[in-house]
């Protein structure tokens, strides 16, 4: 159990994951030839209510990194928050991908950028050579601290994107739990942006994510750079085959539902510990070292978040009992 | 059975993969800080005989661009021959891995260099800086035709590469094949290589091929580059089940010697067809267009190569009698 | 006198150049935005009877990378002939600047491409990810051989690009000896390709070479790039200068005549020594060890070109006596 | 008169330059294997005071670049001020020369790091391949405020710099103002960094810089990455020839301790409207819309510095008697 609340990456894959995978194993065309790779453009189009074009990764890293390069060129720029996870913790990805193009940061509460924090970082650059210029803005559906971006808060990024010329990405490594805590619609969830990395990994899934590309004419592009980058992988029906058992009767979303679930058990009991309200499935909780001590002689893992504080992070498989046995533990800190 | 004999690459993965991966279920440190990943290094040293640097990746491209990118800086070349796999089938990844640098090309039969063909292409290079400079080798065993390496062969050329201070990879998409081939030991085999991308996904894999680094200072950059190249998968501990049931007990030698043995079954009615001689698991025929139809309207699938000939590629799984109706079905032509 | 006929890289400023240089040299606005740079879409647009846009840079290098960048992704490849600069001259940086795109090797003879030798190289790219796409084509004028291209040979090489929609640049580090050769039109000489590297350094400048495009939507990304490359330079009154002082009266067409003509002087002597018809100011003559040890003890200098023969080039500085001389000391032999 | 102030990029060339380039104007070795270029390292390493080696580039950006691009490798990033030059106004030019690389901002009065702003960067990057590494610190000489580095400050961040093994590189666009200002000694202003980005453009020149390699073995893989950028320009000699006549009886400083000293001139009468004490030839002055309309109709030439601001430049030719008008109409404003 040591290792519960440490990360959604940590957690198992689930049994109709599993399920999904074995039915895959029979010969196929290689790459992405197979029936199950090109089923998912219309698995996709129907969760999402409108064509899409929709490329399977490994990672969420080469998901989001191959999303930006159809928007931005080497020479452009791409505004994403300080504390997005393509410029803390990709290792520089977004620099080889997108051949040296520059992160543009901007601030905003929560980990979540608005119109005005996005203006703050754009409106001064000023339109000449010496500067690199924004061609894409990146937000992250749960943000890194785990807050939803609400249909009107996209939809007036969406119009600023619009209005500059600027392309839309959305991080969705956690998009089911986004989904979820928004009501349910993935369309909704998404708003108008130009392509989603949409998280299956962190969700239940073995090593399988999607890139979909509302404009699916982004996705031939994509196509050729997903080889190039070594991540056509050779019996790609086994990537397919998790994403589509994601799809299947919404499991994407009871997952992530259980996971948000477990998360807002907790919360109950952190009070005014919380650093940021919990509408995902992670927590960030002040608590002294001393604290943390005491849940981790309790058997509790975690994450230290920063000298004072710790990161909890439910999953797919978080068992009531353990949510509960930790909501209690902080209360009775 | 249409694709029986399309390529490895469509083959299913073996049970003994399954059960590894089944047994890699549980939740352990999410990247590569999980307890199968850690063990890697260990396992193949000993297959190796010596002290190695092992790290997981999902293809055969990723780990070429990432072995090479630890020998090769920007500015410099590699080595290899016409129709290398980096050369005809990665889509450029290796422009894209190496920051630009060239693929200098090389002849020999069979797909294979010799100390000749690589000086024939670097000898003639001015040491000036109007010209990209060798930095590296790079040879494929099994070859692109399915030819081997003898031990002398790999000396003569290590030898060429030590004095003139090149770096010398590997691409073992089939070394297993090759290894089978050569007599089993994967020493022999490897030579003295500096790096070598071990295939295991073409023999019974799933998604999974390591990069192995004989000189483990090697792989410090290659892990901060196989992160930033979205190569660092969460659940990392998937693929280092794979590789480690493939070690066990010698499964990819076992694996590797039913595939070569159904080509060498097949190629004992090809005669004269045969463009190359049969030495691991792969067949090219000559057959007319004619031919190639019949033997498809008996239900054999094959890729064509070229107008007057076919590709053939058995797997670990090709069973004894499929291997025995195609060798009779070519003897009928 | 040594270096006579050495390169015409080596050749001394022409007298007209220097006087711009001096009347620019008062203060002006930095880098690009001073009345000059502003004047030369102007004159070159008078040059070529059609709107262009136009990007000064310091060498042929760079002029010939950041056009190409402009019509070709990094995934993508670019059709040019095997002897061509960007191939074996240029230090690898086209994967530099194209960040790993692809040169796509061609035949042909006098170092010229032809719709057969480019077909030869295209045709047979599957259209799959596996392989690297042509996206463009560069041809040489005059060819790295001395050869030029007749409109007819353009425009049969324009037909093939456009209907393939493959970009057409053309590498006119000697577009000045091809337009003289060809009769003295620069439009012609152009053809319809979709950007030129107007050289200008060989011909009697000091550090100046024109990028023109006849697309001029294309220079905005250019621009961007040039600053980019670190080329944009803070001074750059002083290469508009340069460019402008050769294309005034078209001094660029008289010296280009005079290099030429002397050339031609030498090749009267040389006969079936010459590789390559003599059409431009490089001669390729074939002349033993022994008998270019004879003519450097004349005090005559040129490269030599392989093992028997050498490359002499002149310049618009080559003096009659000298090209007659050499001429003489040639038939000599 | 009306630029006076803009930019030192926008000051002429120096006559003891011109008398250089002109004499520089004769048949030599074409790229770098002229009599001049040649000479640079025994010029360079008299300057410092021990053995250097050098090489010219056209422009400071290409200087600073193809510095860092030794010391730092593509997964790796490098530690600047948020406001330096490589960060805000290079278009991006590291990102495209390093690969990706990032740049790690600190802060710093002046524009100048200090230990500790540079620590509060590089302690919080964990150790793991999630985060991009340190590799290199540049630093800004004098700094994008016109300020100074002193002996003692330069060996504080030398001292860390070593002590965490990074390499260290100095921007010297404005070297020549700043050893005025420190006393004159090139070897003290330059303390003990890797490389040097000699400035001349700023500083008299037209079109040449020095990169300043105090390990000489860096030189030799600058030396690749300056022709695969397409700076190796094929007139080298006009680039040398303006270095060599800088260095020639310290025309560099006297020509700087010029501008400096109208800069002193000019800040005598900015009393606490100055934003930066004035240490070379930039000054930063507070004024409203209202009093920079004023100096302009005086046909004071300067850019505006934000809202409430000026920037006023002076050079080596800035006349006594601008110098004194314009501070006099500063004081009577």
């Amino acid at each position: 159990m040591t290792r519960a609340f440490l990360s959604d990456n940590a957690a198992p894959v689930h049994p109709k994951v599993w399920e999904a995978l074995r039915a895959a194993d029979a010969n196929d065309a290689p790459y992405d030839g197979d029936a199950l790779s090109r089923e998912l453009d219309a698995r996709f189009s129907d969760v999402f209510g409108r064509e899409v074009a929709t490329l399977w990764v490994a990672t969420g890293t080469a998901a989001n990194c191959l999303a930006l390069a159809t928007l931005v060129p080497p020479h452009g720029g791409v505004v994403c928050h300080r504390e997005a996870h393509i410029e803390v913790d990709e290792g520089g990805a977004p620099g080889f991908y997108l051949h040296g193009a520059k992160l543009l940061l901007a601030e905003g509460e929560g980990a979540k950028l608005t119109p005005e924090s996005i203006r703050a970082v754009i409106d001064p650059i000023r339109d000449d050579v010496h500067q690199v210029q924004p061609h894409a803005i990146s937000i992250t559906q749960a943000s890194e601290y785990g807050r939803c971006y609400r249909a009107e808060e996209l939809a007036a990024i969406t119009s600023l994107a619009r209005s500059r010329n600027l392309g839309l990405h959305m991080d969705g490594a956690r998009f089911a739990n986004a989904t979820a805590f928004l009501g349910g619609s993935a369309a909704d969830a998404a708003g108008d942006v130009d392509a989603l990395s949409f998280g299956c990994v962190k969700n239940g899934g073995m090593s399988a994510e999607a890139i979909v590309f509302f404009d699916p004419s982004l996705a031939d592009v994509a196509r050729y750079r997903r080889k190039r980058a070594g991540h056509l992988q050779s019996k790609g029906r086994f990537l397919a085959a998790q994403l589509i058992a994601m799809l299947e009767d919404d499991l994407w979303l009871a997952n992530a539902r259980a996971a948000n679930a477990a998360a807002a058990e907790i919360a109950t009991s952190c009070g005014t510990r919380l650093m940021h309200p919990v509408e995902a499935n992670e927590l960030f909780v002040r608590l002294t070292p001393a604290e943390r001590e005491a849940l981790r002689g309790q058997d509790f893992g975690f994450y230290d978040w920063g000298a004072d504080a710790a990161r909890f992070v439910t999953a797919w498989n978080t068992r009531d009992e353990d949510a509960h046995a930790l909501a209690q533990a902080i209360a009775n800190l």
